[in-house]
Formats: structure tokens, C-alpha cells, sequence
């Protein structure tokens, strides 16, 4: 039997879904799962994205240009991006499956094997995935949860750039944390890379959930970096559109985006309904986005300050996206999350939660912490919270 | 300004889509561009696909398992797999971002950097970039146009196997070549992989399009070789949806599906809206295949003979797909395609066909070979084919 490779061997299962049959099984047991593991929420997207796949007429469906289409990359420049204060034309965007290509495409442009990134721990964890495919190392900076995971003084930064490496890879605002970043912070880490000749690797999937009320810093407003940054991005959250699979890579870099033209013309072409359910989002009000960071800022306040009221349980208050990072007075996380699923039920039900020490690069880091995502309504919220709550109460005694 | 990967560098563009800036200069001219460059055909999808679009009611469009919607997989096994005689569950496939995604990730799962991968040549160029982002050599093992491109003898294949050789990927019927393997040849090349542990990679995304009458022999039906078999499939073609971005990845091997689950769940999903159009598919009639088989028939048999035709020209019968492969009386093909579409126009048209030589792994072979793709009705081809025809009379002066 032939084996497979030794890279793949040792891929970490994706923390995210590796509890997954225990809440399956809860799930065939008759159990209700409040679900705050993953960043899938209930929002509605646009009406004009339904109505635009509604109305997208096809007897068969050909490829697009590798790009995405030229209607939609026009309409993410002219309604969405040149809005927002990006300035960019056409030339400069490509359109993804979605950010995870995205961020493989970015890693495959910019990286040989053994060339490192740095990126502020806790980190998205299939940011490993992604460069452990390509052979890149992760290289973590480490932001404590008691700080808000704030971003450390740049010396930190500096200790860990080594001649291997070759890019900064940050979330604004971040999953798991919410972190929001600054402008000053923006600025000293888009210096750090000018002074360092790195690339400066922004995501951004989570720009319209900011809740400081300050107008949005994006990488792409640094100056005299240009052919440093590289914008990633998606509609999967803006929009409710995971499903859709279609993001973008933004750069002014020519070598950059001329290179992952090629390896985008190697796939063929992003997903064309979901390009079409993206180019009908982009007709969304004003107060669509509105309306969302509203519902999110009142879900934020419930989760942080009922996690809080937990005797033994610690959450900084996030200033975007829709995770929090909380710690449990727990020695293992992942255990609890587990025996949530397979031996606590309130009123015949429980939550699942995700442990945050895989979003850690530092081994030992995170092991009492789990990722929150308030994705559900408060009603809901308030159930899974009390779940976790109870199950603290009696986990505590056993473990 | 920080610098792009060595392998981003050498980097080959898409042989396909290399010369796509001229035909759009063409365009922009008021040339009409008969596309023979490219499988993009005009074909209806099935009735079914579509209206299952249509048909689909949403109001956000979440996630789907990572390996597709368990009601999809099921369809696929037991609505198209199980029919043909490919004896599979639901628990043995996996749905991809189309058969890109799904030759990625098994390369990824099959190989690590250096290991080696034989294939017959000229084979489709774009698996060049899947393997060449993981660092895998593509090993090439010659066929002849002269011989209609059929299966070398085994002692070829016996020539080229290393001890870092990993698996042998075949594409069935073929692109480029539209050679179709008979069940002998594909019982042999089985028995090599047995006898050397390889993975065997088979690119069946052409499986409808065949002309022979005879019965499909798949890779999955050769005996007592279950655990080195890697099936490749595409909705892409087979129903029309190229911009739908679904296919799949079929394996008993329980390491290759488990360590392409991890793969597929950092990724998160494959498009949601293109999974809904190939489960409408799969309700297409008998009728449908059949139809479409018959009018690629049709085209194929004119294109074939509309080329041997002009002098100097030769190409071979194809049993599958929809390309053929044919030999100009030029020195450089490349140049002469090129040319066709700066220069010649024939009542205000011109025709557009791939290069063959990046088609070829060695150096110097398909210098005076395209790439023919008869996905066009007989009408245009005939006009196509015309262009051609009368182009080289007069290229053939000039070179």
C-alpha cells in the first residue's frame, strides 16, 4: 500500500471541526447544539445578492476570466473598495475562491520553502495548513489575552525577524481574538516591514465589524509601501456568503499579482454563481452594514459580559469581527469542550465551543482558553452561555 | 521591494491562456475569434442543473461540509457512480472546488517536495503548476503522435520509475490527445502500479465523451488494487458547468481521504451554489449523455478530417474528449498561432488554437504540434477549420 506523504502525515486536523462527531452524535441523541464553535452566523445576506442569483439566466455555465469577471472586479473597485477610501483600479484585484485561496495563492507568491512569517499569536489556525502545504513556517509573536491581545512593542517583532523571513501575515480585526488595530499600530508595523523589506499580508474578511465607532484603517492606506502590501479579502462574512466561496487579492505589486495570474489561470476560475451572488451584494444600503454591526455589537455585549459573570472565567472586550477569546478556570479546554458534548445537557442541551490553544503556535500557550463565537441571536446566546455556565460549575469538581 | 518566491519566478503562464492578450486585441479590432484554443464548449448543461438553481431558496447561503453536502455525495454515488459500475459509498468521496482542487490536493497528499510523478506526454500542461507549486517532478513518459499517441510499452514506464517515483497519473480519455485507454492497457498499468506501490491518479473528468461504443473501463474497476487508486472527477465538463468550480476526489484509501479531509476542512467548503447545479445535473436523462456524445461525434469527425486534409497537416483519430492533437507543416507552432491571430483574417475572422509543446515535459517535442478543441458547432468549425487551412498556405511562405 503506498504511503502518503510526510507532510501530510503530520497535518493537524482543523481545530475548528475535530469536535465535530462527538456534537454529531449529541446531535443523533436528540440534543439541542448551540453552535458557537464556528464563524457561521444567521444573518441574512443582501436582498440584492439572492435576487442577482435569482436573476442570473444560464443554459450552461463557462468559465470566467481567471480573475473573477471584469463586471464584478469593476463593481468591487467603484462600489465597495474606492468607497471605503482603498484606491485601486481593476489591475490591481483578483478575484479568489473565496480568502482561503486567497491566502495559499499569497503564501505561494511570496514564500519558498523554509522562508518564514511572523503573525501575532493567537492566529486563524488553518493559517498553518496553508503554509504548512507550501513549507513555510509560522514564526508567532506572542499577545496575551490579559492585555486585550493587544499588539506588543515592536522590539518583539524585531527578535523575531531572521533572514528566512519574508512576510508579517496579520488579521484586522482578528479571528479568533476581535482584536481591532490601530492606525499608530498599522503604521509601526507597515514600518517595520518597510524597514525590513517584508510583505505585509493584511486580513481583512472582517472590515465591516468594527465596533470603536473609528473609521476603519486598512493596510492598503500605508503609505510609501506600496509594493509591500497584500490585501486579502472575502465575502463570506461581509455578506453571510460562506457559502459562496469568493474573495480577492488586492496588490499594487506587479511581480505579485503577475504570478498568482498564473497559478490563477492554472485553476481556471473562481466560482461564477458565487461571483454572481457577490456582484448583487455590492448593491447593499448603507444600512445593511449598519444594521449588522448593530446586531453584533448587542450579541458582543451579551457574550462579554456574561462570560465575565462567570466565577473563574476571563474575556477582554473585542473591538471587531465576532469571536472572543475567553479563559475558563480549566486546565484543559478542549477535554471541557469535549464532555460538553458528550456528558452536559440543560434542558436537553448543550454548546459547543472551540479550544484556542491550536490558534497558539507556542506550545503550553492557550490550553485553559476557548474561541467564542457570538453568531447566534441573544436569546440563544443566553441559553448556550448559561450552558457553559452550569457545565463550568460541575466540570470544575471532576476534573 | 520585497521579492516574489523562486518558484513563483520560473513560473510557467498557462499554455491556454498565454495568448489571450492578442485574441482580445483581435476582438477590440472588430476580428471575430473562432475559440478552438480552449474546452469551453456551447453545449446545453441538463435542464435539471439549472432549474435547480433556480429552484434553490436562500436568504444567507452558510458552509457546507467540507466534503460537499452529504445529500450531493450520496446523489454522485448512487445516481451516477454506482450506475456505471464504479462501486463506491458515500463515506469514499469527497467534493472539490472542481478537478483543480482535486489534483492539488492529491499530489499534497500523495507526494512530498522531490518525489516524482510519471505521466504520459503531452499531458494537460496546468498539471505543471499543481505539481510544481508542491515541488513534485512531473517524469514524462513518451507518446507519439504517429501512433495516435497510444500506451508505450510498460519497459518505458519500467525506465522512468525511481525510488522517489510516487504515483502515475493518467488522464482518461485525454487532454490533450483525446486517446482513450482500452481495459488491457489500463489492467497493465495497474499491474505496474502494484508491482512498484504507486498511487494511481486518474483524471477521468472526459468520462462521458467517449467514441468507441465500448464500455468505459475505469481506473476504480481494476482488481485488487483498492488502496492505490486516486479517482479525479469534474462536473466541468461532463454537464457543461466549467464556471460551477465542483468535482470530486474518489478513494478507498482511508489515509488519502483522511488527510484530504483535513485539506478540505481548512479550506471550509466547495461552492455551495455550483454543489446545488451538479445535484440538479445528476437528474439528467440517459438522453442527455447520449445527445451530447452524438454531436461531439459529429464535430470530431469533421474536424479530423477537414484537418488531414490540407496538406501537411496530420492528425490522429481521437476516441474521447473533445481535443485532438494535430502537427502543422511549420517550424514553430507557437509562432504560427500567434500570427493567426495578428495577422490573418479571413472574411474578418480568425481562429484561436493552443500551442502543443508545453503539453510536452521534454524539451523540443510539439514545437510543430496544437492543441485542437472541436467545441464548436460544425458550421463554425468548418469556418474555423478554414482559417487554418488557408493561413498556413500563406504562413508557410513567410516562415
Amino acid at each position: 500500500m503506498p504511503q502518503i506523504s510526510n507532510t501530510a502525515r503530520i497535518m493537524p486536523e482543523s481545530a475548528i471541526r475535530k469536535l465535530t462527531p462527538y456534537a454529531d452524535q449529541a446531535k443523533a441523541d436528540g440534543v439541542h447544539v448551540y453552535h458557537l464553535n464556528i464563524g457561521a452566523p444567521d444573518i441574512k445576506s443582501p436582498e440584492s445578492a439572492v435576487q442577482a442569483v435569482k436573476d442570473f439566466e444560464f443554459d450552461h455555465l463557462p468559465y470566467s476570466n481567471s480573475a473573477g469577471t471584469f463586471a464584478l472586479r469593476r463593481a468591487l473597485v467603484e462600489k465597495y473598495y474606492q468607497p471605503i477610501g482603498i484606491d485601486i483600479t481593476v489591475n490591481d484585484i483578483l478575484a479568489t475562491v473565496a480568502g482561503s485561496e486567497a491566502l495559499t495563492m499569497v503564501f505561494q507568491a511570496a514564500c519558498d520553502p523554509g522562508d518564514e512569517v511572523l503573525v501575532m499569536e493567537p492566529f486563524y489556525c488553518n493559517y498553518n495548513t496553508f503554509t504548512m502545504m507550501n513549507r513555510v513556517e509560522m514564526v508567532a509573536v506572542h499577545t496575551d489575552i490579559k492585555d486585550g491581545f493587544k499588539v506588543p512593542p515592536m522590539e518583539a517583532f524585531e527578535a523575531a525577524i531572521t533572514p528566512r523571513t519574508k512576510a508579517i501575515l496579520l488579521c484586522n480585526p482578528g479571528n479568533p481574538t476581535g482584536t481591532l488595530y490601530s492606525k499608530k499600530e498599522m503604521l509601526a508595523i507597515g514600518e517595520l516591514c518597510r524597514k525590513h523589506d517584508l510583505f505585509l499580508v493584511s486580513d481583512e474578511a472582517y472590515r465591516e465589524f468594527c465596533y470603536t465607532g473609528e473609521p476603519y484603517f486598512s493596510a492598503m492606506q500605508i503609505p510609501n509601501l506600496r509594493d509591500n502590501i497584500i490585501l486579502v479579502d472575502s465575502a463570506s462574512k461581509r455578506y453571510n456568503l460562506c457559502g459562496a466561496r469568493v474573495g480577492c487579492i488586492i496588490s499594487y505589486n506587479r511581480d505579485v499579482l503577475g504570478l498568482i495570474t498564473k497559478l490563477a489561470q492554472a485553476r481556471l476560475c473562481p466560482p461564477v454563481l458565487g461571483q454572481t451572488a457577490l456582484y448583487g451584494a455590492l448593491d447593499a444600503p448603507a444600512s445593511y452594514y449598519e444594521d449588522v454591526r448593530k446586531e453584533y455589537i448587542a450579541r458582543r455585549d451579551y457574550t462579554v459580559k456574561a462570560l465575565n459573570d462567570i466565577p473563574g472565567v476571563f474575556s477582554p472586550m473585542p473591538m471587531g469581527a465576532f469571536y472572543t477569546v475567553a479563559e475558563l478556570p480549566v486546565h484543559n479546554a478542549e477535554n471541557f469542550a469535549k464532555w460538553l458534548l458528550t456528558d452536559f445537557r440543560l434542558d436537553g442541551a448543550t454548546t459547543m465551543i472551540t479550544p484556542a490553544a491550536p490558534f497558539y503556535k507556542t506550545k503550553g500557550e492557550g490550553t485553559n482558553q476557548v474561541r467564542i463565537a457570538y453568531v447566534l441571536e441573544v436569546p440563544a446566546l443566553k441559553k448556550a452561555i448559561r450552558i457553559i455556565r452550569e457545565g463550568l460549575e460541575i466540570y470544575r469538581k471532576l476534573e
